[in-house]
């Protein structure tokens, strides 16, 4: 089956912890298949986020260190199976292009989206198939992906269960239900 | 008018700043009308919205610190005008509960959305009037709120303009636009 996964572009180790931690949980939490990681190197937030998925299902899931994000994304698009969409807020905006994206996922085709920290060369610009803004405002790579997935999973996401989850949430209107399953 | 407001809890300057500064900037482009941040006092991160605020606009966009949250929200829940809805993973999915949170607003009440950062007091939960899960999953606060506020607006949020903005990006399938509009 067609997957989408999530490359996050540039991280830095002191700077971006948080916030590649982040990208990674949304990645997961929102039905994404896996993230790769650019920049440097940080087996801190890969083990975060094997953590999370030991305890709260996802095992499938994987952050993996990528060194090129040129001939990453390079390879990638010379399968038409894949398309590359990068979120910038200078791209056209989601309400705009989320038919076609839709369109082309349930074609069966790979969405592999692209999310950036401060600078994102040109070439990224010109390697992927949609430059998609969030609305045309800066703010957050976290929210841009976050909401990106809801869109094109049309809210569905928002029910996902893991089957190899060991701790799972039983929503309550005030306070805090988890219930260990295995 | 009715209005949106976000309120952060418990920054801690070294490990929040990126995250807190990624909330407000959500809080912004997503259509609310300021954020209030308890925890640390934290000038940088007032500084850096209200610069976004000057280039971008929204200048009426503010973000306050707030000294204690307990009585911040005390107050608010005197008033039947406000709704607080606490964004938590342990709360009540979204689509269960965006209906009333709507119909709320459109009735001209005005939504304090608070979200946590690692550990929330108990009595935040007590103090609100919806305790929100935008999906029962570990994931980020950032990504909460764009997409709670995403629902709320249905998706109108994404083509805000402010009329007080310096610059304007206009929205390319490739490469950047950005012009000056004062």
């Amino acid at each position: 089956m067609n997957k989408v996964y999530v490359l996050r572009l540039g991280h830095r180790v002191s700077r971006d912890k948080r916030i590649t931690t982040h990208v990674c949980l949304v990645a997961r939490a929102f039905g994404a298949s896996g993230c790769f990681i650019t920049g440097d190197f940080d087996p801190g937030v890969i083990r975060t986020i094997d953590n999370v998925c030991k305890r709260w299902g996802g095992r499938e899931f994987e952050c993996t260190y990528v060194e090129s994000w040129r001939s990453f994304l390079k390879d990638l698009r010379k399968n038409e199976q894949n398309i590359i969409v990068h979120l910038t807020m200078y791209g056209l905006n989601l309400p705009q292009v989320i038919d076609d994206i839709r369109a082309a996922y349930a074609a069966g085709r790979n969405i592999i989206i692209v999310v950036g920290s401060e600078k994102v060369p040109r070439e990224v610009y010109e390697l992927s198939n949609f430059n998609v803004a969030i609305g045309n405002q800066p703010h957050s790579e976290v929210a841009a992906l976050a909401v990106f997935l809801d869109w094109l999973f049309e809210g569905k996401e928002l029910s996902l269960r893991f089957s190899d989850a060991n701790l799972v949430v039983i929503p309550q209107a005030r306070g805090k239900k988890v219930v260990r399953v295995s």
